[in-house]
């Protein structure tokens, strides 16, 4: 809606920058009722943490949530019950080293919004990126945990597809592997190609865009609102605000550019149980707006990270030429990090369009 | 926003069905003291109707649109002054042939969004899609007309730049030409061919996917909203709105996925006239969601129409196995006439952001 | 949200000018299968009508609603189904007498909005009031008319309570008196006594102001949001927004001001058959900003017209002293026709309430 | 917008319960470069903060606020400058003693949200009326006091104008006394009164309404946005929105249906300096959802709290008869406390209709 917040009756509003004392969020229009424990939001977060390799950021964040309100405490003093209320959620930032940021506070790093928020508000916080650092989507997977939660039977799963020119097999596609790597890389054949590239990148200190793939099944048929609320407008409005995104996809996505409608659209036919049977799935889940019961399937670029040690043009607040050169610590493959916040985007879309069908509380009446 | 609007200060809600008397929208938030003719309106939506070329629909349409609000007439009888109330167009529906439609009112066209509207709804408008036909796009067009009024010196243009694998040089890139075709092709090198190509798919009674480019200039830098507000979200967010669209991209889109840091990222040097000057524009004129200055380039792919020739299998709303052939008249290829609505939705956007950094008004004080 | 838009899930957009060729309203979130004929939604159209006797405005207008979206229409060729889709209804301006309002069209009439509107806009129809007209009402009566289809057996009834210092008599309050007289008075007794005072005003060429009292029974318990969305908060909205309300209240009201604790707070009981009662409902069926069960009870004050015919200080929009007397034909008590528009407004924010508890579609599953 | 959510481009969010770790809000849309320290936001909530006298509840809160996101620290290590991203504000709960209300976990007090909370969501934070503590309102003053800075010259002002019948002599308004006693009374003849009748009510353990009124002076003409996006409209509906208020008035208010049009419109003169000028102002500062200039006066009456000590009939949430007696500390009168959060409410309605006028960042350019 307005800058900071997103979603219609599922409302996240997240705040805080790189380098102020914690950042956080506020969940507003969780049904009352669901039952979690903080382990089961942290687990997200920590699946983004990052220094959980040499492939991304070496800066060392705990990344513990807390819970603030909008849960009760049940019997066992650990289960939370919401109750309807928003959900206030902080993380503390630990590791901040400022003095690393310093020499960039009147140079603009291009590729990044230094510039641009000059000319916007004509202040930045300059540390670590301030409001643009991608600490911000921390928020967005604490956000997201609770998003799972609320759509009874879903499941959003996240892989990386591409790394530079390396693109997966899909053939090979299997979920159970990509936990099992640095990469959250779904096909094992790739994992060694991707380690070889990634440290040349590394050690060139430099680094490389990428491609992430969002799967959300069992979503059930009939969520989305036509004609400016499609579920698949939504998620892509989402991804697109993810930092350093440039491209979103739904299904097909660009390729359908280059399909037949003969290729392109999904046959349906009875099944034996009485349920109704798309043959395939080209659509990515979603017709006219509205989910058809097929896995929701969506993509979306992330460009490389414009903190490189190469030198590069640039000027600075004050109109003199300059030339900047990112030090600080940095992901090599910025999209990495990418997976478990596209899967909390889509969460929240999701989360968001189910309520707006079924109604605030969630509930059967 | 909710279902039929979009926008924050530039806010749009259109109405109306294929077959309806008519359709229409409601611009709500354009800023007093525009001036413009019926004309100036009109020749967008000229540019949009149906039936110019055998390549596209043969529906007949004169899509004249009226305005019935919001403005007052000047001295002249002709020239219309805004008053910052809502304008609201009308257009109506001329050549509605129902008959076509009549057998499909129960059965499922396989890629079209009457299952899934059956599954939200219970009911279903099966003439002509209903509410889910592109004609609803002849309202955007026309609230296009007016948001293009809105920023001084704005200039949004959209060329197609793919047909099925056939994909336009963009060395020959030339914007005079792509009113000198029927294609809005900026390549005259890829007419024949696309022209070719085309009537073996409308022969063939088949369709074929494609691949629009919008292009933004003279956007003020500064617009843009973090961090779900950003420009280019709401850009991706209304072209996805566009029925049929399966992607959208900004600046280098997917291409940014296969860059490293150095190639991506813009440099800057000051000009000699003390303006800053960005040396590419891989960001696509916006960075951190926020526009730089330089030309916002965005690109949408649209998948092939389902309405062909060809019977397809499907199941009917009465749980029947049945094989669906889509008569009537239709797009061989409806990334054609997606080109206008493209730069509809870009211009959208852009007078909506430019409305919430400047004010309602868009006045200076 | 935004200015001419109301609600939530049920969102009504109006739009038009006292004088312009139409108005009307689309209102997007109606749910599926709602059935009605247009004399359904006709006939509070002409409960709000102007013309009906020598106690209001004297402007000739039929008011005939047109339904141009939305709905299809059943086999008896008469009775419209909702279709979940956007509702776009239209109302002729037929008796514009433009000549009267003309030597105006620079001169601020005092207590009226030409001041505002163009310190605010620079510029200003000047025609009727423009869009600040009370005729913007008639829109708002056609989408109340489709929100009372909303929730199943709720009924929604207004009266006028107040003319001057002249009240009802509460206790002879009877609905079935409302329609029998030209004021929608529910006390018989008042019926000769407003008369004759309202004959004295209207020769007078003055206006006097009113109060009029809503009552929506049958809304179930449990509608409203906290803590910004409650469904007391929203009517309050509601009625604020109409033309010329300068109070609003809910129960007890301003006179919950002189209550002690004991008096105030509704004590409750089970009842016989299971049921919860209320044993009085000084809450005006709202507490916390959710409904109880009991009749939603509102109250707004209306000033007299500033449409007089009496000569007002005032200046012009050159910034010279004027004096300005109102002539054209206005109402002496625009309280009487403030009673169906009242009703509207509470009608439309229970039916927003209604789906955002239940859900877009307002189904069952 | 949604439930805990408000404002359009000045967004509010806020969150907690009277009894969990801490509540607080996000600040979303304030404009960049504005310099405040903590003591400026701290002020206000000392003003709201319980048991400064024998007349309001002897919880003891020190209601200390922390800044946690959206600005910078100037050199001074003490001054904040905004710099446009959400200022987010905690606030902790430390005198939380829940045992004072274990025995109403299921027992529903009259006159308190407890039933309605349980019907809408079937579960509810009963320590202290959870999320339907007035405690919520720290959180609002506290945006209030970010929202006053927003406007330059803008000044906000509230006073008690009634406790139950006693109402203040206005001729005797002197804002100075306002801070001298401890009901914000402007008039120093009705403080003695009023303390011997609150005396009575507090021993009695009874309680009694209130009326607030606010006042803001410096409000530039122009802000406002019609049809739905009046200023009085969004003042009614925050107003509206705090705990306990039953009804809200504009200016004149319900006096207004007393008056005829020669008595309520405002005249106006040319001033000698140039100056358009209100030769009063029955209209509270605002015309047609438009403020003019004048000092926009608002008023709103709160219900007594439904905290008191003598028993009352009400049932369980087993469904049987119970009789409930409120312990714990409370408020005799709870509209003494509600002066800062109306202030607060004005102060945050008119930020935002200031930057929907002016744009996002608020600056001119």
């Amino acid at each position: 809606m307005s800058h900071n917040t997103f979603g219609h009756l599922f409302r996240v509003t997240t705040w805080g920058e790189s380098h102020g004392p914690a950042l956080g969020c506020v969940v507003d229009g969780c049904p009352p009722g669901l039952r979690f424990k903080l382990e089961d939001i942290q687990v997200w977060l920590d699946k983004r943490k990052p220094g959980q390799s040499r492939f991304v950021t070496q800066r060392r964040e705990d990344d513990l949530v807390k819970v603030l309100s909008g849960v009760m405490l049940d019997e066992d003093g650990e289960t939370m019950i919401s109750t309807g209320t928003p959900i206030s959620m902080l993380i503390e930032n630990t590791d901040q080293r400022s003095k690393d940021y310093g020499e960039i506070a009147r140079r603009y790093r291009p590729g990044h919004a230094d510039y641009t928020y000059d000319v916007k508000y004509g202040i930045r916080d300059y540390r670590g990126g301030g409001r643009s650092s991608a600490r911000e989507t921390a928020a967005r997977v604490a956000a997201g945990g609770i998003a799972r939660l609320v759509v009874p039977g879903v499941t959003i799963r996240g892989a990386l597809v591409q790394i530079g020119k390396h693109k997966i097999n899909r053939a090979n596609w299997d979920w159970a592997q990509v936990d099992q790597n640095p990469f959250f890389a779904p096909d094992p054949d790739i994992v060694p190609v991707w380690e070889e590239y990634l440290d040349g990148i590394r050690k060139a200190g430099s680094s490389i865009g990428a491609v992430v793939e969002v799967v959300a099944e069992g979503v059930p048929a009939g969520l989305g609102a036509p004609i400016y609320g499609k579920l698949d407008q939504d998620i892509a409005s989402l991804l697109m605000s993810i930092n350093a995104v440039k491209g979103v996809e739904i299904g097909e996505g660009f390729a359908s550019a280059e399909l037949t409608g003969e290729e392109n659209a999904d046959a349906m036919r009875m099944g034996n149980d009485g349920k109704r049977i798309f043959l395939s799935n080209h659509a990515g889940g979603i017709l006219g707006g509205i989910s058809t019961g097929e896995p929701v399937v969506a993509r979306f670029a992330i460009k490389p990270t414009s903190s490189i040690l190469t030198e590069r043009q640039s000027i600075d607040a004050d109109g003199n030429n300059v030339d900047v050169r990112t030090k600080g610590r940095h992901d090599p493959c910025v999209g990495i990090r990418a997976v478990p916040i596209g899967e909390a985007m889509v969460a929240c879309a999701v989360a968001d369009h189910y309520l707006r069908d079924r109604g605030q509380t969630g509930r059967q009446r």
